[in-house]
């Protein structure tokens, strides 16, 4: 077997356009619209991208292509995690550019941002292109995590540029890879190099979103795959009714995953980062509110339940940070030796006690013994403890069980409590992509094309108006620089595109928290199943809960 | 939202019945076979089922129904651990119930064999039925482990079918649940109960089937949704290229779904626990194994992989089998006081290495620590040693580390070594049957109520020729003591259903044998995607390839 059924069939998916790409090239005209400022710190950044910076905000229409005919040759980035439909994106932007003229040329960089620098490469032709239509995976050349941020890269990049006459590059990537996107397209504008960039937006992760940015692609596939195995989950704990499933999902920065699964499946729990920060909840009332649920379902019979856990949500715990920059600082340089050199964890123990403060000790003491050890034993190459390596899931299963056995002594408790926990987040990066999804990255690399074509620099590829079929999408650019503020970042003041944290105020929230009370007793499961991509449009057609709710729909 | 968007559509979908069961109630006729034997131990089954015992074949067929016109009222009961298609077995017997006569009733007993003889019960009408029409799960009327096997528990049984004047019993389960389907049926008869019972063969192992029962119910989609889960990892380690990635799947006692998943999804590597016992494999056997594949792969510049683990592995490991005896023995009764009161795990392991034979040491001394740590620490009551928790996918991961070490000091192995852990099982049991377990399951139960007014009592429901498309599908029934041979369980000779192992002589097996050293060295992997209800028929009716491979397909 060479490639599976669903994949032969896929590879014969023609991805849907936005109605005013549909009519050929040369008839896709440009409006250009109002120039642009920075979201905050507009001095900085102004100053920072004195070429690149307040640039117009664009959109197509029908209309006569006006761009200069020039034979274009492009090269094309997939930096960092995968994310389903970075395939349909590059197949886009090859559709595009072949459709304009058959001399074009699309080059991919092996690897990652390092094909670049390094010029490793593929020359694409309808063969090889045609094998990856609508697939998952970023194999088609490979992703990587290099960041392009130094002179001398950027140096490399040009010089490459030069080399094989490319005059654009399109960066497929999340917010720091387009960050970088901004940061090189100045470069090239600063040294006249001719060289365009433009930018995609990917992450599974949902971050990179904004006023203009409705949502990142590969988000709407991955929380279905997700959703999908949540929901089997939920009702595999129904019919059996004697686990409670904790179920991690990917999402370190931000939990739009977690929210988003959660809204597709009403499980009896799902904790949210931004909203653990924003009350500085500590793991003791995140444990209670957990095992409120546990012991009202309980009481109802029901010695079952399914609990969503964002990937790094501990980070967004106060009293934990503040741990683990104690612990951090305790086994600082020599200290670690001294304690290495203790030879029982009693004796270790009564060193963390001792060297901790009592705020934080009584933080360390209520840990699960398992993650004790973590935190002191495994610790990083810099001696810093390895805060992703804290299994979450199990860390809130352990805390709850010692709730409830506290509830059990009071007497106001009395089920059972058996646990079961699962991560997902490979499981999904690599999906074959929605119809959403492969519509939307094909759209995303065939509007890049007409963005170069048109000679924009520094543009992220824009298609809005997405909880709409894809014949009422609107595609144009933005100015990276537009999305773009000043963080701390590694001790210094950096120009980047800000994340987007889920909102408390924001309407996915609010859905979810004005249900998530009757959810946590009841069982209100939902079971997506997996993601189809042919049949009723109401199955296979549907966008993400988030946008939905985001569009008022 | 009150059920998913698939759900909605999946309610409407209506499954296909073999052919010959197409034409009405009043247009289905039986033939009658020959008289069976069972499949061993034949003087022994027959004495122990005298009423049931020897029994003939039948298979039904286009022609006047000759069954006697009477009410019928029937009990349904799900078995053990949920397999998808569950629902529409009873949907299936309901709905041939409810075609042959308005009145005759379907209870449902709840939570499973303890519904029946606990008198715990419902009592299906079309508004609650409709409800969960080509749904997963076993939430229709719940699942449980009780086994019906006492004199007790059947007297108790017969008295509640009395009371209600229930005159069938559908069970719904795997091997066990059916040899105790046929001990009951046994019983009813000798009792003069006028009770009959009729069984269906259900699980996602896939070790329910024999040269009469091609495959059991819920193995099919079961399988589809981890191999989806599978190829969307297979599909990320090939873009990322920087890990292995050992997955373990459900599958104690047969290796029927880590081999099905290895022929969808073409891995680097598939252990298959009934080849480990015949080649009587050890620890160190397997590690290596899997490490000329790591080793290979990196030679070729490839760090990245996919292994399949099946659940029970190490219970096919001779020596291991032979260590964890020792430790049982080693830790029974006051020895483990003793050994409790050691200290430090230096003392503990000294203990143990004096305490073990020399053999035995020698494969605990290759465990990890952890590993280790598990086999003496975590034990049930009883003092056992639980297996079952021991993480064979970590197990192996850390197995092979250490033989690529020796290797890297050897000069022979270069390469980087990342290993992720997956575990799947519960995300398969409960999903949306695909159509194949959607028709198969509904056929069944249908089946089971042609079964029921022919007057057989002791027959499993037999849908074959499952390859074909499913209007040549043939439906018939089998005697369950065909099935039967005595095997020793708990200290006693018991008349059991034979369970299936894979054959290492078998079709399935052989075609992975004479292509698994290509997949070892090669990145061979398909991309599977996932289940698809609606779309073209050789996406959404296909069968597994285990099923497709045993019928020379």
């Amino acid at each position: 077997m060479k490639i599976s059924p669903l994949q032969m069939e896929r590879l014969k998916y023609q991805p849907k356009l936005p109605g005013m790409l549909r009519n050929g090239i040369a008839e896709i005209s440009v409006k250009e619209g109002e120039p642009t400022q920075s979201v905050a710190d507009q001095d900085k950044i102004s100053a920072l991208f004195p070429n690149t910076y307040g640039k117009k905000e664009i959109t197509f229409e029908k209309g006569t292509n006006t761009a200069p005919a020039k034979k274009q040759v492009v090269g094309v980035i997939l930096s960092g995690g995968q994310a389903p439909g970075g395939h349909n994106v590059v197949c886009g932007l090859y559709d595009a550019l072949k459709a304009t003229n058959k001399e074009n040329v699309l080059y991919g960089f092996k690897g990652g941002p390092s094909g670049l620098t390094d010029d490793k490469y593929i020359v694409f032709d309808d063969e090889y292109i045609d094998q990856f239509r609508n697939t998952g995976g970023f194999d088609i050349i490979g992703s990587g995590r290099t960041k392009l941020e130094t002179e001398e890269q950027f140096a490399q990049a040009a010089e490459v540029c030069k080399k094989h006459g490319i005059n654009a590059i399109v960066m497929i990537g999340g917010d720091d890879s387009n960050t970088n996107a901004a940061v090189l397209a100045e470069y090239f504008a600063a040294h006249n190099t001719g060289v365009q960039v433009v930018g995609c937006p990917k992450t599974i992760d949902g971050d990179l979103k904004n006023e203009d940015i409705e949502c990142s692609f590969g988000f709407d596939t991955a929380t279905k795959t997700y959703s999908e195995l949540i929901g089997n989950i939920e009702r595999d704990a129904n019919s059996a009714k004697k686990y409670w499933h904790f179920i991690k999902v990917m999402g370190r920065s931000a939990s739009h995953v977690a929210l988003e699964c959660a809204l597709e499946t009403q499980p009896n729990i799902c904790l949210i980062g931004e909203e653990v920060a924003a009350k500085k909840m500590s793991l003791s009332q995140i444990a209670d509110q957990i095992a409120d649920s546990v012991a009202a379902r309980a009481a109802n019979g029901d010695n079952f339940g399914v609990a969503i856990i964002p990937e790094g949500i501990v980070e967004f715990v106060p009293e934990f940070s503040v741990l683990i920059a104690e612990i951090n600082e305790l086994l600082a340089g020599e200290k670690a030796d001294k304690f290495n050199a203790l030879e029982t964890w009693t004796e270790k123990y009564e060193f963390i006690k001792n060297g901790l403060t009592a705020e934080s000790f009584a933080v360390f003491d209520i840990l699960p013994e398992g993650i004790q050890k973590q935190l002191f034993l495994e610790r990083d190459p810099h001696g810093n403890v390895q805060v992703s390596l804290i299994e979450s899931e199990q860390l809130f299963a352990e805390l709850v069980k010692d709730k409830l056995e506290e509830r059990r002594k009071a007497g106001t408790y009395n089920g059972s409590f058996k646990t079961q926990h699962h991560f997902f987040g490979y499981e999904g990066r690599c999906a074959f992509p929605s119809n959403f999804d492969a519509d939307y990255c094909y759209s995303l690399g065939y509007n890049a094309c007409m963005l170069i074509q048109y000679g924009y620099n520094g543009y992220l590829s824009k298609i809005s108006n997405l909880s709409k079929p894809a014949e009422e999408w609107v595609a144009g650019g933005m100015p990276i620089t537009k999305m773009m503020n000043m963080e701390r970042r590694n001790g210094k003041d950096k120009p980047v595109i800000r994340k987007a944290l889920v909102e408390l105020d924001g309407k996915p929230f609010t859905y979810f928290a004005s249900h998530r009370d009757a959810w946590a007793v009841e069982t209100a499961y939902t079971y997506p199943g997996a993601i189809q991509y042919y049949g009723p449009s109401d199955v296979c057609d549907l966008t993400t809960r988030t946008l939905a709710l985001e569009k008022g729909e």
